[in-house]
C-alpha cells in the first residue's frame, strides 16, 4: 500500500515552522506495518492542486495535512473537491459539533466557520474535539477519478495528533488488509565512519534473507537499521556486533549520553566533568538525561589557563612547557577535578576550538581527553576534530562520553 | 525562477530523523530573494529516479540533498547521470581532496569512498572541506534532457551549510539573473511572544507600502523580518523600535549570547556562570562565540546541593529552608561565583528541569536567576518555563543571558 503525505502551508516553505508532521506520520505508519513513499510541501494556495493531482495518480492513500481553517488561503477542502469532481454540501453532524464547540466556550460562531464543516458528498467528515476544522475521509473509488483514499487533516497538532489515533489509524489498517508491522532494530556505534561499516559488513548484510538495512551518520556517531524478520534481524545483529560490538553504544535508540548515565548508575559511580574546549556541553549533554543528578554531582568550565591552575591544581610549569591542550594538563585536570568534587570518575577535555589558536605542533581542531578514576590509573587519549567550533565541541564531547563509556565497560570491578 | 528541494534519505520517512533542511534552505534562498516552490522527501534507493524525473520537467533548479556517501544505499549520484543520460568519470581533484582528508587524519581511505569522486561529464565537483562527499552542479541544459539546473549536495548539515554558503548560494545569484534580492532586515527580540508583536504593531507594519514582514518564534526569543525598500525598512524598523526597543537583542542577525560577549568586551568586564538546571548550557551557548575566552574564565555546574555549598559557599540553612530553588540560592550562588572566581560580573541559576522533583509552590519549570556585580547590588528573577527537559533548559539559559546582557545595558559605569 503506497502512502504519500502532502503537508501544505507557506510557513512550512520560507522555513519560518519546521516541518515535524512528517517525521511524526512515518514513526506512526511504520507501527501499522505501513511506510511513508513519499511527502511532499507546498505553499498554502493553489500549488495545492497540482501536488494533489500528482500525488493522486500515484498513491493507494493520501494524508494531507493543513488548509482546513476559516480563512481566505484555507483552500484544501475547495480544490481536493474540485480536483475530485465531487460537490461539497454542509455535513449536519459537523455543523452541531461545531454549534457545541462555540457554545462550550461561549464565544460566538463566525459566518467564516461554517466553510469548514462543508463536506464533499459520500465522504465521510471526522469530528475534531481539539479545534473548529473537522477532517475529511474520501474512500477510494469514491470520485472516479481517483482510486485513491484521501484524507484530510487538520495542521496544528493538537487537533491532528487525536484525529490521526482515532479516525485515521482504524481507517488504514481495514485498508492495508493483513499487512504485519515488521520489527525494526537501530544500532548506534560510535569513533567510526559509515565507510568502516561497508567495507566490513555491507556484503554480509546484503546477503541476509528479508533483511533491510541502512546508515545514518552524525558527529562522531552511525546509526545502523535494520528492518526485518525477527530471524534476519537477530542474524544482522550479530554480524555487526561481531565486527563492532566494543562500539556500540546502544541496539534501542537511546543516545551515547543516556547511556553512559544508565552505565554510571549500574556502577553506582558518580561523575564530574572538567572542561575548556567543550565550554560546558559535556556537562549540558549529560543533564540533558532525566536522572543525571542521581550521578553527576559536579562540572566546571576552566576556559582560562589560571583557572585550571586555581580550581583543579594544574602546574604552571606543566601549561608553560607543554602547553594547555596538552597530555598532562588532561591528566592533571581530571585528577584535580577527582580531588575537589569527591566524585567517583572525573573526566577532562582541552583542546582547540578554533577559529584562532592553533600552531603546527597543535593544530586547530586537536583535543586531549582524560579520564581518571579514584584508585585507579587514569587514561588519556588525543583526539583530531578540524570542524567548525560547534561541530567540534560536539564532536569532542562525543570523544569523551565515549572515552568514560569505554571506561566504565573495561571496570573489572564489581558494581557496589 | 522556480527551485524545488529533494531530500533524499530513508531516515526521514521512518521518523527517525527530522527533516531539517526543507526548513533552512527556506530561509536562506529567501535572503537571495528567492522561494522553495516545493519540497519533497523520498527514501533511499529507486524512489529517488521517479522523484528526480518528475521534479526536473516542473523547475528551473532542483536542490538534492543526501545520498553522496559511500555505502550501497547511497545511489544519489548515479541515478541523477541516469536520469540526465550523462556519463560518470572520476574528477581528479576531487580525488586529490578526498585523499588529503583521509591523510589529514591518519586514516586510510577505503576503496568505497573512490565512487564519492565520480562526477558527470561536464558538471562542477564542489568542495567539501568537511566530509567525503563532494557535491555536484550541473548546469542547465548539460543533459538536454532537462533545462534545469542541479545541484546535488550531502546530507550532513555540517558539510551542507558551508557547501551552501561557498558553492551554491553564488550559483543561485548567477542563474536567478537580475532578480535583486530585496533588502532584509531581522530583528531579534527576547521576552515577548510573537502574539504580543500582532497585537501591539502588526496593523502598523501592514500599512507600510511595499514592506513584507513576518514573525519566527523560537524558545525565548522572536525574530521580526522585514522585506522591502530601504525606506519601508527604516519605517518597519522605527515602529518596532518604539514598542520593543529594550527588548532587542540585536537588528544583524547576532544571537543573544553573540550580544552578551560582545557587550562584556566592550565593557572590558569578564563573566562566570554559575548554574544548576541549565546543566552546563548556559557556558556552551557562551563558548559557542568566538572569542569569548576573552570574557569568560570560569563556570561551574553545580547540580549536587552539597557542591552548591561546598564550592560556592551557598548556607546550608537556606538550601534546607528555602529549597534549592529559590531567590537567597541564587544570590548565594551568584555571589560566591563572584568570589571564587575574580571575575567581574557573575550569573547563576537554579531550577526544576523535571519531569520530576516539583512541589506545588515550585513546579517543574521554575527557575531563579541571580546577576552579581563586584562593588554592585545583585538582582535576582523568577522565570516560569513549564516545558520539556531539553525546551526548558535552552529557555532558563535565554532568560540568564538576558538578564546578564540587561545588566550590561543599565551599567552606568563608563567602559573601563
Amino acid at each position: 500500500m503506497r502512502i504519500e503525505i502532502l503537508n501544505t502551508g507557506t510557513e512550512l516553505l520560507l522555513g519560518n515552522t519546521l516541518n515535524t508532521h512528517g517525521a511524526w506520520f512515518g514513526r506512526e505508519l511504520f507501527k501499522l506495518g505501513l511506510r511513508v513513499a513519499r511527502q511532499t510541501s507546498v505553499p498554502d494556495g493553489e500549488a495545492i492542486r497540482e501536488a494533489l493531482t500528482e500525488t493522486l495518480g500515484r498513491a493507494d492513500a493520501v494524508i494531507v495535512t493543513g488548509g482546513l481553517g476559516p480563512t481566505s488561503d484555507d483552500l484544501t477542502r475547495e480544490i481536493t473537491a474540485e480536483v475530485l469532481g465531487l460537490e461539497l454540501v454542509q455535513d449536519a453532524a459537523a455543523r452541531r459539533s461545531l454549534e457545541a464547540f462555540f457554545a462550550l466556550r461561549e464565544r460566538p460562531m463566525a459566518e467564516a466557520n461554517l466553510k469548514q464543516v462543508l463536506t464533499p458528498i459520500g465522504a465521510a467528515s471526522l469530528p475534531n474535539p481539539h479545534g473548529t476544522a473537522p477532517g475529511v475521509f474520501i474512500p477510494p473509488h469514491l470520485a472516479g477519478r481517483s482510486n485513491a483514499a484521501v484524507f484530510l487533516l487538520p495542521g496544528p497538532p493538537p487537533e491532528l495528533y487525536p484525529m490521526y489515533h482515532a479516525e485515521v489509524a482504524p481507517r488504514l489498517r481495514v485498508l492495508a488488509g493483513t499487512a504485519r508491522p515488521p520489527a525494526m532494530l537501530e544500532l548506534k556505534f560510535t569513533g567510526i565512519g559509515e565507510s568502516d561499516f561497508h567495507a566490513g559488513i555491507d556484503a554480509r548484510l546484503a546477503a541476509i534473507h528479508g533483511l533491510e538495512y541502512g546508515y545514518c551518520a552524525h558527529i562522531g556517531e552511525v546509526d545502523l537499521r535494520l528492518i526485518g524478520t525477527a530471524d534476519a534481524l537477530a542474524q544482522g545483529r550479530m554480524i555487526a556486533l561481531e565486527r563492532f560490538a566494543p562500539l556500540l553504544v546502544s541496539d534501542d535508540g537511546s543516545s551515547l549520553e543516556q547511556t553512559v548515565v544508565r552505565l554510571l548508575g549500574e556502577h553506582r559511580l558518580t561523575l564530574a566533568t572538567a572542561e575548556s574546549c567543550t565550554g560546558g556541553l559535556l556537562a549540558s549533554r549529560i543533564t540533558d538525561v532525566p536522572g543525571a543528578s542521581a550521578v553527576f554531582t559536579h562540572g566546571f568550565v576552566t576556559y582560562a589557563n589560571q583557572a585550571k591552575q586555581d580550581l583543579l591544581g594544574v602546574r604552571a610549569g606543566d601549561l608553560l612547557t607543554h602547553g594547555a591542550v596538552s597530555e598532562p594538563v588532561a591528566r592533571q585536570m581530571a585528577e584535580g577535578m577527582l580531588a575537589v568534587s569527591g566524585a567517583d570518575l572525573a573526566v577532562a577535555v582541552t583542546g582547540i576550538a578554533g577559529p584562532t589558536g592553533g600552531s603546527p605542533e597543535q593544530p586547530v581542531g586537536t583535543a586531549w581527553i582524560a579520564v581518571a578514576q579514584r584508585h585507579g590509573a587514569t587514561r588519556a587519549c588525543r583526539v583530531f576534530q578540524p570542524r567548525n567550533r560547534r561541530d567540534f565541541k560536539q564532536g569532542v564531547s562525543q570523544a569523551a562520553l565515549d572515552a568514560v563509556r569505554k571506561h566504565l565497560l573495561e571496570c573489572r570491578e564489581t558494581p557496589r
